[in-house]
């Protein structure tokens, strides 16, 4: 294998391949990344063995061939050389060694056989469709910090991507839950989607997956299988096993029959709430929302450091209302209102609150209460 | 005490006092700022026990007095509030709180007695002067790298500040040294400076003095006594004890015979050295320096992770020379070098080089090699 490639091309494709390496490895190959050059160009693959990345690049390739090499060496190497060199890249069957050459620079780096690197199996996909990188980044930006982290409730691990049907008619869901907070997030239904499998992303792949999607216009081939889901650019290919578990029936958790209507500029309800938090350094900051004429009162008392107290001026019309809430969990919930009306909608002070934006139904979020 | 106070004023003032703060405190109260109105402002003081900060500032009292809160609180608090806020700080004598109140905002923190504030004892200081605020960010910033982190050797945990004799007659010196290298920095001795007994200055102690010396022109007063240092600008005094040790003879440390002479340009050379750097992760990476006719090939074997060189163009006159370093104190000597030419001098191979700054004998570097 032979080739020479600009360093910016080279630093833009090991960097997505590698961020897929797990930094502590028992199984050395895993902390590689595959290479291979072919007449058409190079790709650089790397694998967790639940999440695989390739990222196609231009190259001039002289001697076609594979080779695999530590993943966070070669990034690091190519960061480090000088910004505009040519990078020469060859592999040296007899040696076992890649070198790697870039004006008066030169590196020999170990490697392992391409024969041992573990590429991710094929498999048919029930449902191929695409949709714009704006609008799977919205389902997924807006639902992932709801994502559990407990390990032992693996099924809520991840974002269930499935289709539904909303008011509107039939959508593409994004739901993610702990048990405590809820968001799902609805996009129009892609051609093709239909009959789409519901599967539950895990948290690493939705991470990966956003770095596909900074260019609002790119189109984004997705296909979908029971087991697996695959995002593919025409220079990068994402392919994750998915959560195998059922996700719990969430219709049951979002209320329906609230009629306490709050209205607030959701930057300054952040705010307010960020400020009356930072007198209780417990983890499950305690917040209590005083409801009454077109006025909330957010007060937070820790008996042993202090207390606050804020008021803002709102829109509510409703019978009087106190409860509470964690700070941390209002916070995150209104840091994902776009618009300046976050609508909350309360029931009594032990039922769940419905906050979305405005009058659309298209980002609806569920937060438990604390008593306070 | 009452007193309001700008937002601005106060988040710098807290910010630059809970600095010294430590995050954990077995003694509640070192967890507290002490704040003192007087009929002309207020002071903020916080402590660790050896290192003391006091802030003044600018304020409206309305009723003089003192208190002490949790200064973590109190900065996140002030830091939160709206930009432009008018604050008004009252403490309540009967329920032991202090009321904190801007805008719609308002917050009661607990407080503990001002009595049981350990305040630093004055003492008496042998020496007095001031130096420019630039000249003493010149000596600490150059030299605090090369401190010990050791614990067992706590007399070289700090800067040793002292009165000197150069060959241009006496400066103010500052010297560090880990035993594997060491850096020795003059100034120009300041008037009223020459009784001056030398300190070591905590690396605590070292950076919280560096956000004293931001401004250039400002002139630092600087107070010295055999167990004390104290550094004072118009708004804030920082008082910290000194390291109670002696610092090692580090003249016979420094190389004077060493006659091969590399020159070459600093930023190349740490440059190269980081890049060969890459292919050995190890945590002392030695680097081999060949060093020929005008050409120095910097070099790395890691043979379980493959090898690197690269060819630098240099100024070298003299006999040829293999020699290893740590490549991470060659980076750290070559970043402190502001010209454009550092000048190497080499002996032997098992002989510690030393550094400079062109022919500037007012800084200077000694490092220690590693077998290669």
């Amino acid at each position: 294998m032979k080739f020479s490639i600009e360093r910016a091309v080279l630093v833009k494709a090991v960097s997505q391949a590698q961020s897929v390496v797990e930094r502590r490895n028992t199984i050395p190959i895993l902390a590689n990344v595959l290479i291979e050059a072919a007449e058409d160009g190079v790709s650089f693959r790397a694998t967790d063995l639940d999440t695989e990345v390739v990222d196609r690049a231009p190259a001039q390739v002289e001697r076609p061939g594979a080779t695999t090499v530590s993943a966070v060496m070669l990034n690091e190497i190519a960061r480090k050389l000088p910004d505009g060199a040519l990078v020469q890249i060859a592999s040296d069957e007899e040696s076992g060694r890649l070198s790697v050459q870039a004006g008066r620079s030169s590196f020999s780096l170990a490697t392992l056989p391409r024969a041992d690197f573990p590429v991710m199996a094929s498999s048919e996909y029930s449902a191929n469709f695409k949709a714009p990188a704006g609008v799977l980044r919205r389902l997924f930006d807006k639902s992932k910090f709801a994502i559990s982290t407990e390990e032992t409730r693996y099924y809520l691990n991840g974002v269930y991507l499935h289709v539904a049907q909303s008011g509107d008619g039939p959508v593409l869901r994004c739901v993610a839950t702990d048990g405590h907070r809820l968001a799902r997030i609805d996009a129009p239904l892609p051609m093709g989607a239909d009959d789409m499998p519901g599967v539950i992303v895990p948290r690493k792949t939705v991470g990966e997956l956003r770095k596909l999607l900074d260019d609002d216009e790119a189109e984004i081939a997705v296909s979908v299988s029971e087991t697996k889901i695959r995002f593919a650019t025409p220079t990068i290919t994402l392919t994750s096993k998915v959560i195998d578990g059922t996700f719990p029936d969430y219709s049951r958790v979002i209320p329906t029959g609230n009629a306490r209507k709050l209205e607030v500029d959701a930057t300054d309800f952040a705010r307010a709430v960020d400020r009356v938090a930072t007198v209780s350094s417990e983890r499950s900051r305690a917040v209590k929302l005083s409801l009454d004429q077109d006025r909330l009162v957010l007060s937070v008392n820790a008996p042993d450091a202090g207390a606050a107290e804020e008021e803002l001026i709102v829109a509510f019309a409703d019978d009087p209302l106190e409860i509470g809430f964690n700070a941390k969990y209002l916070q995150e919930i209104a840091g994902q209102v776009d618009r300046d009306n976050a609508v909350f909608l309360f029931n009594g002070s032990g039922d769940a609150a419905l906050i979305r934006e405005g009058n659309d139904e298209s980002a609806v979020y569920v937060v438990m209460p604390m008593r306070v």
